[in-house]
């Protein structure tokens, strides 16, 4: 007997904004609907439809419950859903619309950010038996007690990822707007490649580091569970990027790809007292604050003195730099300098667990560019250096060159 | 110990249409919360969006599937509820919104028209309990296998009063654009005075003959179970009429009100053999062509040959008199005549069982306005008269005055 092949598909807002998207999105979903392939498609919300109800909620409470939110902002990817089962019957291929619930999602009970505790595969199975295409509604799920939870920003991926672990799926499709990963943004590098595959590991530290295509959280379940991800356009039928577990060359590259952030700010406390506990001191009260710390850099001290800094979301700046001079006159420490003319410029690449000299080659390059480096931070498969803003464009450019990334 | 009283409202489409609307009824709610009172409310979709949902659909596929149409309506009073619950709250009262399925209404299978089961009362008992306003969406429910179903246009009414059975209310608000049940229409008549109190029987009867305050399936469902309905208007605190099981006046009053619709197209078949069963001929071949016949007569035939009278809804006429034609044919009748011409004019009241001479009462009047009666029909509680369209107007005030019904 031939084997049954599964996909899973997942559509975001802007792929079904309008009926005419609906009705091509559809079509391609059919495409894929043959004897020996079951399909299920997780839909986002209609694109500005969540805007539209958050506006509502806000001219009438100033603080909505989040159960309330939830009730409310689930409502878009149901209608999305019910909508994209209309248009694929419309083609003549039997198809069912199902909510978080129906499908069986359950999550925690942490509205706004639920977690998913596990997806029932009963519904799907038996959908499938009888010949369905099946549209979920994605972001959204139920708790044991049956009050109806979000995911958070993103949650569609979530949901398409833990459906393609409940029912073992080949493949999780993610259509964006984009044709795959690309070696770095190629709205800054025209000679930016698209990527065949990518590991876990990398888009992960892509994700984190400024290429928005993935919620991250999606991406981490889909390596623990080892589903392939397909990153890809709903555009086209083009082939886009395959996210897997090893990558299938036997000797990785050095360095997959190259990212950048332009939204950091830098703030330094100097002249802090090197004694035990102070760092942690400082970042608590940066933590309390409600800001997110990214790049941080303490350098070894030589005097009783030293200096630390680190970088924060720009829109952050303001919170942090209150709680670091409240911080730094409780402490003893002294000034608190701060930037926003700094960026971030990182290359990623699993390859750099066994190949050397890495660091060495980018720090080089810019230099050779006449690129200061202010701050440098490093993981096990990325390199950071946070630089002058009105560089980043050209060091981007320089570190794709250097590693040979338009080569492939 | 003080007995809780308990009530349910159900506010329409307008009463919620938009953000200052459903901050409006949320003061008009938490009015009604005290200490000693459980409050809950059953919400319409807000105006306009069950139409916009329509009307995705409808671009979407021209012949949508009826389990996911019910998916997608739904939506519409999940919002609403979701909304009107953040609105109680920001008031400073607990509130929770709870969907068809979340408070347990449990349906048949038959989407788009599901007749309810069962409304389960744990979630309300325990949400009451806890001191919170109840907000539910109407319009909705669910089938033991998790379909989510609508019930109708007009749904919400059927919610609310099957709410109101499940937890003993003691009264049921129906909140409208109106301010209650009239003597007729007092867009036609000026005089028309606003009724205190009017039985279910009546009720039925005016909605039936075109008072269109309530769904009529309700209005049956409230009278099994005696729950008391109180329609009023949602734009002020006036007191609106009640709708009960029996008058409390002692005696009742003949005649209660005047209704009349515009609607109808009459349908002559002339020459019908005087044979058993030819009726049930005609109206059969009438019932497969999707047509509602209202009110029928057929003369008590001297001869062999009869003529048998109709009214039909006016967009159902070409239908039915396709049917009609071709039903005369195989019959041997004669000829079918039709009007557009025409229109009914009705008396309800529950004294007429016991009051003679109504019937004649109401015939001279009309005949002294000099109005001519076409067709005639009774039921227990009303008697209809089908004359000249241009005549109702004048028929009505004639009836209103005849009966004193501006006196009260």
């Amino acid at each position: 007997m031939k084997k049954t092949k599964t996909i899973v598909q997942k559509y975001g807002g802007s792929s079904v904004k309008d009926a005419d998207r609906i009705k091509a999105v559809a079509e391609r979903i059919v495409s894929y609907k043959k004897n020996d392939t079951n399909v299920a498609v997780v839909v986002s919300a209609m694109a500005d439809t969540t805007d539209d109800l958050i506006e509502l909620a806000v001219k009438i409470a100033k603080d909505p419950t989040d159960r309330e939110m939830d009730l409310l902002l689930s409502t878009g990817e149901q209608i999305s859903c019910a909508l994209l089962a209309m248009a694929v019957r419309e083609l003549g291929f039997e198809s069912v619309a199902l909510t978080g619930f129906q499908v069986g999602v359950l999550t925690n009970k942490e509205h706004g950010k639920a977690r998913v505790h596990s997806v029932d595969d009963k519904r799907l199975k038996k959908a499938f038996k009888e010949g369905k295409i099946v549209i979920v509604a994605g972001y959204q799920g139920i708790t044991e007690d049956g009050e109806i939870t979000t995911l958070g920003r993103g949650g569609s991926d979530l949901s398409a990822v833990a459906l393609a672990k409940a029912i073992r799926a080949d493949v999780c499709e993610i259509y964006t707007d984009v044709t795959g990963i690309y070696t770095t943004d190629p709205r800054m590098v025209p000679e930016a490649r698209k990527l065949k595959e990518i590991t876990f590991d990398e888009m992960l530290e892509m994700a984190s580091l400024g290429a928005q295509v993935m919620q991250a959280r999606s991406i981490e379940v889909a390596k623990r569970f080892n589903i392939p991800l397909h990153v890809r356009s709903s555009y086209s039928k083009e082939e886009g990027t395959m996210i897997v577990k090893t990558a299938s060359k036997i000797e990785d590259i050095a360095v997959t790809g190259v990212t950048s952030n332009k939204n950091e700010a830098k703030i330094t406390v100097c002249a802090v007292p090197d004694q035990p506990g102070i760092s942690a001191k400082i970042f608590n009260a940066i933590a309390k604050a409600g800001v997110n710390v990214d790049v941080i850099v303490q350098n070894v001290s030589h005097t009783r003195k030293t200096d630390i800094s680190f970088t924060v979301p720009k829109a952050e700046l303001p919170k942090a730099l209150e709680a670091a001079a409240e911080v730094s006159a409780k402490i003893g420490a002294g000034e608190v300098l701060h930037s926003r003319e700094v960026a971030r410029v990182s290359i990623v690449g699993s390859g750099m667990r066994s190949h050397q000299g890495i660091a060495a080659r980018m720090f080089e390059a810019l230099a050779q560019a006449g690129i200061n480096i202010e701050m440098i931070a490093t993981s096990e498969i990325s390199i950071s250096c946070i630089i002058a803003l009105d560089k980043v464009d050209a060091a981007v450019k320089v570190l794709h060159r250097k590693f040979a990334l338009d080569k492939g």
